[in-house]
């Protein structure tokens, strides 16, 4: 187990419905030292990408894009949620259907800070099914700018979101992948990687 | 001016009714070594208190209050805002209205992660009528802690928030002040402190 996995089996708790609380380290509480080691392991999975920004989306991606945008010493972008209809002209937008909570948001991010030839990183604390991540790839792609790679904290590996971005031929890291979790006896089936 | 002045006088934007535009290296594209600055000055302002823990409230928040936190060596908890109604038991709730947009959010910090004996450094951008910010102090007195202080990175000077909070005889620290902004000459007007 790496050092992630290893603070998923200590502090996460499994819940009914595939649900993994990790709200103590990850995406409530953060501790800030984890966050570091995150920010370092992604960049050393990256490190042959000339990456110029890293990209994520409101709120608890936030954190860890910080400390990944630091290693690699380049700005940190993130995306904001918008139920608003009326979209100023000046953002690219990207329309996302929740699969889980069925429910439509407009993803946006001023083209100010995304560029053409932007080298792009795009970070996330968790991936499912995807929808978010979706709405990112299109927006650097509106931009003009590359995905070089996807770095996920926590991938539902037994959830599709994973394997679809793999098929696109994007370099999709997830530092813990889990294929299976059990609610009654709290284990948790982590990929081997 | 300090290095937080020289930064919004260089890439800040007055726009009408005084909105100051800061999202490209605050609260839509971050510059990384400006927050690391941002943390290490709000710790040397902050020496004497013995912080157990940082808190701050999505999503513009998180960046900073992650740097913050990391000179402080304690872990960061942001607080979620919730239209819902349903609110668990477990969470400490502050019902907040926003002068500015004049609806009611509900603020929530999970009782997990804040404690009786913790000693609050709060965290956030921006203070204009410091409605968040009530919520947030309300929400770490009902967890018995206390606010050992707040660091604001800009304080419109001209609304009423700093001026409520220090009343309180809290120690408010705000790296720039905004005493006055005119949209057609761009010009900014700091408080001398």
């Amino acid at each position: 187990m790496n050092f992630l996995e290893e603070r998923i089996v200590k502090d996460g708790k499994v819940k009914p419905n595939n649900v993994l609380k990790v709200d103590s380290f990850l995406n409530h509480q953060m501790d800030i030292s984890l966050m570091e080691e995150i920010g370092r392991e992604f960049h050393r999975r990256f490190a042959d990408k000339k990456v110029t920004k890293v990209l994520t989306i409101e709120a608890s991606g936030i954190g860890i894009a910080c400390f990944v945008a630091k290693e690699f010493g380049v700005p940190m972008v993130f995306a904001k949620k918008s139920h608003s209809i009326n979209i100023d002209s000046d953002v690219y937008v990207a329309e996302v259907e929740s699969f889980t909570h069925k429910n439509k948001n407009n993803v946006i991010v001023s083209k100010q800070f995304l560029n053409e030839g932007d080298r792009v990183l795009i970070i996330d604390d968790f991936l499912a099914n995807g929808c978010a991540l979706q709405g990112l790839m299109s927006i650097v792609s509106s931009a003009g700018a590359s995905v070089e790679g996807i770095g996920i904290v926590i991938e539902k590996g037994f959830q599709i979101g994973g394997q679809i971005i793999r098929n696109l031929g994007v370099q999709l890291e997830s530092l813990a992948i889990i294929d299976a979790m059990d609610a009654e006896t709290g284990t948790i089936t982590f990929r081997e990687q």
